[in-house]
């Protein structure tokens, strides 16, 4: 018996995060998954996820595992019959079964966010939930080169929430690209975990060389100081999306 | 002393529809609004919409008057001070002085509505809000075939909710459009007006010719037969937008 990997998208807006928060008393998108995944398997199923994304954020490929132990539902058919249960702002994308060592935090080699800032001249009504709006002009080419300066191996001490505890801050981004597309202006990273917080700070500081309040050549001197101060406020949690998680390949091939 | 002219972009996902429902104690668009005029002019401000769209129908270009008596805000400080009013659902994208007579319903002399489709593999959490979702696939170009012929002067009996009291249900449509763009099919109707749930009807028939449930020229047929039970269903109000409604130039030049 092997253990089974769904691919999710989800609209944050109505959830306080991912992860269950014991004793808060509010929904998360992990207890109405693990919910809708009980009713299926007619017993209590406990799903590790790959990201713990923050109230208000969404995803269109976070990725959560569990046993498959007595689950009776084909892996064929888990789509439909977990979409038609669960709300209509939680989607499973994909399912797949996996070995059973597989698990979905652990895995992982690299994770793309994105973060989407909306620069029109007024704000839009329909974007409000997805992305950040910032009605001051941003210079993107700017913003383009600061962000080059963000791939590669570094302590991104600097660009960590204050108070967070790991072991280390030594985090691999292997690409950042910046896209605009008509008055959305959108930052992707992709990398081999981040820091908490480091992608909405990173896109904070980013925001102030856009803004000519931090010059471009100053990110490495940012990341060397480790000093949070330093780098820019954090922002919003609305404008970003956990867009993939990546396993390697012998993982998922391995026989369940 | 003239009119005020707003034109305002909202998300109607929260709202029970756009015009007051006496009563009812729901929230409306045209409450929120007032409410918050009500604030700037330090009276009470009572607006005429020129669509009255229903709960969950989206606005780009809603257009409402109200006479300028005692208003203290000048024309160009408007729209910020009234979108710092107003919740982020709602936003004044125009505001302009026109002749005191000027009367947003009665004045308008084209409307546009657009209605979104979203026919991906799986239903996408982002769009939920703002079209319909449809897994089965739908034949566009039987769809603008059909469009074409609901573009002209006729009486739209069979495409108008059932127990409608109207003096006539004569109306003109100018255009019809298909648009597929990826996943997303959308349809846009400019008109001289619309009658009940006529573009919701309209393309619920639509959606049955893109099934091959209704032949193209089975369209002219329906029209004629002013039976609303021949034409398709009433689609959810969440895929509707009202984009725009145009007045004379004549009107609008008017000086107030």
């Amino acid at each position: 018996m092997g253990s089974l990997k769904l691919t999710l998208a989800y609209d944050g807006t109505a959830y306080h995060g991912f992860q269950e928060q014991r004793g808060s008393g509010l929904a998360t998108i992990q207890e109405v998954l693990e919910q809708c995944l009980g009713k299926l398997a007619g017993h209590r199923v406990q799903v590790v996820g790959a990201g713990r994304t923050d109230a208000r954020v969404h995803a269109r490929g976070q990725v959560v595992s569990f046993p498959a132990a007595g689950w009776p539902v084909p892996v064929n058919r888990i789509t439909p019959a977990l979409n038609g249960l669960l709300p209509d702002d939680i989607v499973v994308v994909k399912a797949e079964e996996v070995a059973p060592e597989f698990h979905a935090r652990f895995d992982a080699v690299a994770k793309t966010y994105r973060y989407y800032i909306f620069t029109g001249r007024l704000p839009c009504p329909f974007q409000r939930l997805y992305a950040y709006y910032l009605s001051r002009p941003l210079d993107a080419e700017l913003i383009r080169q600061a962000a080059e300066y963000l791939v590669g191996t570094f302590d991104f001490k600097a660009f960590q929430a204050a108070g967070a505890t790991t072991k280390t801050s030594v985090r691999t981004i292997y690409a950042a690209a910046v896209e605009q597309q008509g008055d959305m202006l959108s930052f992707s990273f992709r990398g081999d975990g981040f820091l908490y917080n480091q992608v909405r700070i990173m896109v904070g500081t980013l925001i102030q060389v856009g803004w000519r309040k931090i010059p471009v050549t100053a990110i490495p001197e940012i990341i060397a100081s480790g000093n949070r101060t330093l780098a820019g406020p954090t922002v919003p949690p609305r404008g970003l999306f956990l867009e993939q998680v990546e396993y390697p390949l012998a993982v998922l091939s391995r026989v369940p």
